[in-house]
């Protein structure tokens, strides 16, 4: 089975490599820098590679490690984690398509199996939730640094253990987490309550301009590369601003576009049944049925009118 | 033991009332259900009287039970939930003082041991928590209406899993309650996420006047009649806006006025060491360490600069 190939390789591997996708959240980071920690328990040579990442989580275990660049052109292993597809490697894409043997950890039911070895499941609600089991496999021993990154990535997916793809492990990894001492409240806290001054800036500027369209079904808000200017803000920054228009009564689908070098980058969440991944796919974007992005050349208005064109096929 | 006489007088009572603080949040409505359902299961005689609450809580099982006001003037027994005192009982207190028998079941630190018999952990971050071992003890059944009830009070609590109170058997009753088909999210979803409209439009209101005091210690901001009015505010929809200045990076203590028929109603609430329930209980109010709240008279000015000089003592 994968998880035997995965281990074959692991120990095989005389350097390895681990990799996540572009704009990392807390899953992506917090999964990536468990594995980390893991491999490094197991002895192993290991890069982690992450160009650009939020401050937010700079108080992880490991967050030191992190490089923009690898010290190698070729590595016997890559590991990518929490990636649906090679695109979102995008930037360092080239040390996992140069690697001898690839692996891709995921949990994005819109995986495209792009690994040699390929371990993907749709139902957990974060992909820290299956490394749980991979590190059980693995005999690594889940320290409270591990557990410290795993419920990051966790907490990050859930929203704080609130989405609907929350299952009883969740909750009873969680107790075990408070168990061998992780300070739950103190990692929530981090991760999805405190906001910079800078997004709360932001918070407000998204809030003054959210419209709410057919009939309150969909909000609507945008920032500016100005507005970020503005504010002074960093990489992160912008987070959860869409959660906003989402939260809403009535509304089932919340839009957030800002702008982004390759063009508008747009951030979808849905309520009840809209698949934003599929509005998001039709960009040649991505992610889960109730929260996606892409992105669209073109001005602002004219990513909007896509979309919600797009939305309006599926509204009820 | 308390819960052996509190087990004695719920078998003895022909009549029994239940009871809750005023202002009710989702501990005090959730758990006064879930101690209603049981006792109906028990097969007591139960009236059950909050006066005024949010139609947020009225999806929950037995909401359409509660009343205005009792259907006698004398009960065998009161059992008073979530409330720490005497006062916070306003309006309905006649039924706790002139039942034969009373009862307190609580989880506030301040609590005064007001009742004949007094069941209170502080340690316990939910009152609903508490009641999982009540409820056991009474040998009732928890069903999947009585678990919903415990977990929006939990859920209320503990800001979604999300405070320092949370103990590993929180986790694991979730994680029990999601095995007995209690929809874990969607109650999350209907209690903590969705805000109504006038909220949003009030939060809109509270972030544009939010004030940073003291080095961005302190937050401040208030909402008026007049803003109310004109949102078409609900009783609860104001609940939540003193967490927009809590939530801010090096904020530590957020203060939220608003005007009430008895003066200026301030709820307070801190992030790591200032005690606001130390603040209230000077001003005649109460609650927790880090959720606290107090009535003064006189404007909001005043009530802002009594309360601010009093943060200031302790402030670091």
């Amino acid at each position: 089975m994968t998880l035997d190939n995965i281990k074959e390789e692991i120990e095989k591997a005389n350097s390895i490599v681990l990799l996540t996708h572009e704009n990392p959240d807390g899953d992506a980071i917090g999964s990536t820098l468990a594995f980390y920690l893991a491999l490094k328990q197991l002895g192993k040579e290991v890069d982690i590679i992450i160009p650009k990442f939020s401050r937010t989580f700079a108080f992880l275990p490991g967050a030191e490690k992190i490089m923009k660049e690898g010290t190698k052109t070729q590595y016997d292993l890559a590991i990518a984690l929490d990636s649906a597809d090679l695109k979102r490697l995008n930037g360092w894409v080239n040390y996992f398509e140069d690697a001898k043997v690839t692996v891709s950890i995921d949990h994005h039911g819109s995986n495209q199996m792009y690994a040699d070895f390929n371990f993907v499941n749709p139902a957990a609600p974060a992909c820290a939730q299956i490394l749980v089991t991979v590190l059980e496999f693995l005999q690594v021993e889940i320290t409270k640094d591990i557990g410290t990154c795993l419920l990051t990535g966790i907490i990050t997916d859930t929203g704080g253990f609130k989405y609907p793809g929350v299952t009883a492990e969740t909750f009873e990894f969680a107790s075990w987490l408070l168990g061998i001492g992780v300070n739950v409240s103190e990692i929530y806290k981090k991760v999805l309550q405190v906001k910079t001054k800078s997004n709360f800036e932001l918070s407000k500027i998204a809030m003054d301009r959210l419209e709410f369209l057919e009939d309150g079904k969909i909000a609507y808000t945008y920032i500016t590369n100005e507005d970020l200017e503005k504010v002074n803000a960093e990489t992160g920054d912008h987070e959860g601003l869409v959660e906003i228009g989402r939260d809403v009564e009535g509304v089932e689908v919340s839009i957030f576009l800002r702008e982004e070098e390759k063009g508008i980058k747009a951030s979808l969440r849905s309520n009840d049944y809209l698949n934003v991944s599929d509005v998001c796919i039709a960009f040649g974007g991505g992610g889960h049925p109730r929260a996606a992005g892409c992105t669209i050349i073109g001005t602002m208005e004219h990513a909007k009118q896509k979309i919600i064109s797009q939305i309006k096929q599926n509204l009820k």
